[in-house]
């Protein structure tokens, strides 16, 4: 009886190890698209792997940081500008990306890219600022995954969605969680409809991370200040001056 | 010892009672928004609360619709035209429903109407599928709500979202799960937020319900195979003909 008790131990620590020890080789021939490098995570993360030796193409939303990323790594980095809500944007940067990857198709695809939107009061915003956040944070995500799609299952590669804490628990004022929830349901459903072809999608849902967007307390703050003496008279009424020192 | 466990008992069972006892009285009072009452869920709803006497406005997508409603209803019950992705219309409505209420306020909103959507493989689909099915199901129901949540508040009432099983778990293909994963990040935000006017914020989850809407099954193998011959080649080698008998 113990000696099975035993055997299936040693099984499992064998099997531990084994797992453990597939780390990953030949980085140096795979390629990695992340967005949103200009800052924060993805700037972060390009530099990261780009140390590592993988091929890094890195799509910034400004020039600047585009040049600034280029400064800071090596020859191989490859950067393009790209804002993920531009439908024309996201197909031609597509297109680049086919062309630099050729045959190999595409490793790695991480979705980076978000932008807080305006973090006030639901009763304060329009139909639009929903729009805005969505068009951003979600479409964005699901037009740039789409359009490198047959990349990323040539290479039988992966794909991460940088989603949020906001995705699970919606507390946090504006459109932001409604657009993180939907990442979560995109990601998930993809997950299970590319497994088939060998391709892995992963979510990361950050908490409250240093990166240089400010912190999201800070921001509700003075989005909360300064939309407030904008408010029609009938929506100030509601809510009234009280709310602010809450 | 016992008497205590007796006293809290009976305590509990009082409590219970009461709780129970509160039914809503003045029922005929009650102003009732209620979207998508041209079948489905909506229109059974509509049909039964003007049963009870209450003031039901009813918005239909079509004519036929709201005049299908008319007849089977009492003359309290009043139709309009209402496509809630168009936010013309949507504010268009609102004016109305804030002239019929009046000072009464809208005891009740009933965000109901909703689009399937392509019910396909995300990889066949384009932005813009995803946008069309946001744009009703999250989009038009945060207009909706925006714009009569000053008159919800008013009468320290009440709004339910029909969200649905797929809000919570993604298990259909297309943007649906989007969609409503985002209704129930709106609705939890929204009510928290109103908490503090007197106003509740309710989500209904239906599972599959056999409504006038065909079911999501035989949906989503017709829009499949529909879709299937339209795709490009690329696409079409990846998923393969196999997929169709999945």
């Amino acid at each position: 009886m113990w000696l099975v008790v035993l055997a299936l131990v040693v099984l499992l620590l064998v099997y531990r190890w084994h797992r453990q020890s597939r780390i990953l080789e030949n980085l140096s021939d795979k390629y990695v698209f992340i967005t949103g490098c200009d800052t924060g995570f993805g700037n972060s993360l390009a530099k990261q792997l780009d140390k590592r030796g993988m091929k890094v193409l890195a799509s910034c939303l400004t020039e600047k940081g585009a040049e600034n990323l280029k400064k800071e790594t090596s020859s191989r980095l490859q950067t393009t500008i790209l804002d993920i809500s531009d439908s024309k944007n996201v197909s031609s940067v597509a297109e680049w990306v086919s062309h630099v990857v050729g045959d190999k198709g595409l490793w790695g695809l991480v979705n980076n890219a978000g932008i807080p939107g305006q973090l006030v009061p639901l009763g304060w915003l329009k139909k639009n600022d929903f729009l805005k956040v969505l068009d951003v944070n979600l479409l964005g995500m699901v037009d740039v995954t789409l359009s490198l799609l047959p990349l990323v299952i040539k290479a039988k590669g992966r794909i991460v969605n940088v989603s949020s804490v906001i995705g699970r628990l919606p507390v946090i004022p504006g459109g932001y969680a409604l657009a993180k929830f939907g990442v979560e349901a995109f990601s998930d459903t993809l997950r299970r409809e590319v497994n088939d072809f060998g391709v892995k999608v992963s979510i990361v849902e950050p908490g409250a991370f240093n990166t240089n967007i400010q912190s999201f307390l800070t921001v509700i703050k003075k989005n909360t200040e300064d939309k407030f003496h904008l408010l029609p008279a009938e929506t100030k009424n509601i809510y009234g001056e009280q709310y602010l020192k809450k």
